[in-house]
């Protein structure tokens, strides 16, 4: 029953987001029918893929705190996922990922444009450049659509706070994230942060309290979703780490090892490291942000971050955060639907894809 | 004496970014210690130099139309200089220069910083995803220093919907921009619709209209604002058209000949390839856009550029442009102060600078 709560919501949060795209692709349009392309990567990117995670998580903040369901909700928790298509657009510039969710990243789907259409210059450049642009437009995007949800004054002026911290904790972590790689990282305490900032806050927590902000939670509800999001984000990218290292590349829609070969500093390595021999360690360091590491040398590191034990006391990690989430939920101030909801999205982040 | 009006106020608005950009950078700094080289960049990159023209065109719009001179309506107006820091930060990637404003680019700046501490990776791709990242931060800290500017809820309400427009026309603007160039433009009039998006309306028309939403302006006024703003605008471009061809190095910031390196598709090279001979002609395109230009491929050009009075065509079409601007501004609606401070600006903004 509450996989179909789920299910129900995700068709109505993209109801919400084709609502607005439609709207705001015909703002761009107008500018000159030359940016037709632009809205049609646009709607594309948004509209087909997704599992609306942080709408999920916002929406249920705020029912949490007894806001009534209503569509104007929805579309103020849908607005997080322009927010995480700018942050997702940018970061495939940044980690020059060729792939996403299945397909051509946004700067290479342009840079191959350029080259079918023999432009002049570099393909690679107006494909980076365009990626840019439309990542900043989804930030533009995810503030008009909250602004336009139909929430009403005083409850945006409550969420607006949380979403600033939200995206500038976002650009902090991924700051982070990218110099940790620059450094060569290693550390299990900091991969643990970049994780903390970069996904637990971004992904469960902040979207959780934005929801709490609109429904005007108390501070012990806010409290109870840090006890439940933080942990449970956590879960998420450590499930996430495991998928971008051993993921079948059907189901995570980006080449298999993708992370190791874009030398992701993940609490999993960092644990893998630690665990190594001096010969595996000498390999992990040797392979890890290799750009052109193939498919025997991406089966090599896996096997040394499988045989020191690395994978198994993630998935312990996994676990274990989970339960601390969803122990958080219990006692009088959850609402006991949205208690369900949040059990049930907890189960559907930390999903074994295998 | 309004050369003093126009300090006075850049002095003010350069005291709202200070105080705004000091509690970001404690924010941001709140993250971790090792957010202390990205504040800096941040904090340097806004508070030393910029001329604060989109500022001063909001702040007179909102005076033009009657708002009284309070610190709120200067910050309002000094969070457009944050936008803009996102534009120049992104644009520097997108075109690839390494200077801005007499210094290295941002993106330039970290890859430098990187290379120094011999860190693992490409130096010039970490610059370009710390770039990235901070023209990110500074879109949303725009959004956040016109929000708590103080301005008042009713203000801004009215603000926002401009504010969209103006965003998501520059992001507009930017896209044909860059596909111009790719294209290998050409055309007069596909030259002077980019300049109207990416220049006239971005940063004169809209912040003028910015302004004139918080002063509550009659549709009368906004009109003039229009008639005075897009052509000014048009002239500003141009202006920035010819210094970034013949402009010295020392009052540009960026090296000579930039614009040509760069390929860029202005009305100033739509004006040469016209008038040009073949043997000319055939010389401009093989040398725009040229990242290897030297000092006499760029002297070459210029002598082709020259030859065929594209200069002078342009230098008339930047007084015809700031007379039709000015004469825009006569009639009953523009407040006497702000119609002289408007004058004023319009001959700041299109000064000759040799």
């Amino acid at each position: 029953m509450l996989d179909a709560v789920t299910t129900e919501l995700r068709v109505r949060v993209d109801a919400e987001l084709r609502r607005f795209m439609v709207e705001a692709g015909a703002a761009l349009n107008a500018v000159g029918s030359d940016l037709e392309t632009l809205t049609e990567a646009a709607h594309s990117f948004v509209l087909d893929t997704g599992k609306r995670l942080r709408p999920a998580f916002c929406y249920w903040g705020a029912r949490a705190a007894g806001a009534p369901d209503k569509d104007s909700l929805v579309a103020a928790a849908a607005s997080l996922e322009l927010l995480h298509a700018c942050a997702l657009v940018h970061d495939d510039v940044i980690d020059r990922s060729a792939m996403r969710r299945g397909r051509p990243a946004v700067h290479e789907h342009f840079a191959r444009l350029h080259e079918a259409r023999g432009w002049s210059g570099a393909p690679d450049a107006y494909g980076d450049a365009i990626a840019v642009l439309l990542g900043d437009l989804f930030l533009v995007w995810a503030e008009m659509m909250i602004n336009g949800s139909g929430i009403g004054d005083p409850a945006l002026a409550r969420a607006r706070p949380v979403l600033d911290l939200m995206r500038v904790e976002l650009m902090a972590g991924q700051y982070l994230d990218v110099t940790e790689q620059a450094l060569g990282g290693g550390s299990l305490e900091r991969a643990l942060r970049v994780t903390r900032y970069k996904t637990a806050k971004y992904t469960v927590e902040r979207p959780l309290h934005l929801g709490a902000a609109i429904g005007d939670a108390p501070p012990e509800l806010v409290a109870a979703m840090s006890g439940y999001g933080l942990p449970l984000g956590e879960a998420f990218q450590l499930r996430d780490d495991l998928l971008g290292v051993f993921g079948d590349p059907d189901l995570t829609g980006k080449p298999a090892g993708d992370d190791l070969r874009e030398g992701k500093r993940t609490v999993l390595i960092a644990l893998a490291v630690e665990a190594a021999d001096p010969a595996g360690r000498s390999a992990l360091s040797a392979g890890l942000g290799d750009p052109a590491l193939d498919k025997r040398g991406v089966e090599r590191l896996r096997e040394i971050i499988s045989a020191g034990g690395a994978p198994v006391r993630v998935e312990a990690m996994i676990s274990d955060r989970v339960g601390t989430a969803v122990a958080a939920l219990e006692g009088d101030s959850v609402d006991p639907d949205a208690r369900r909801a949040l059990v049930d999205l907890a189960t559907a982040a930390t999903l074994r894809a295998d």
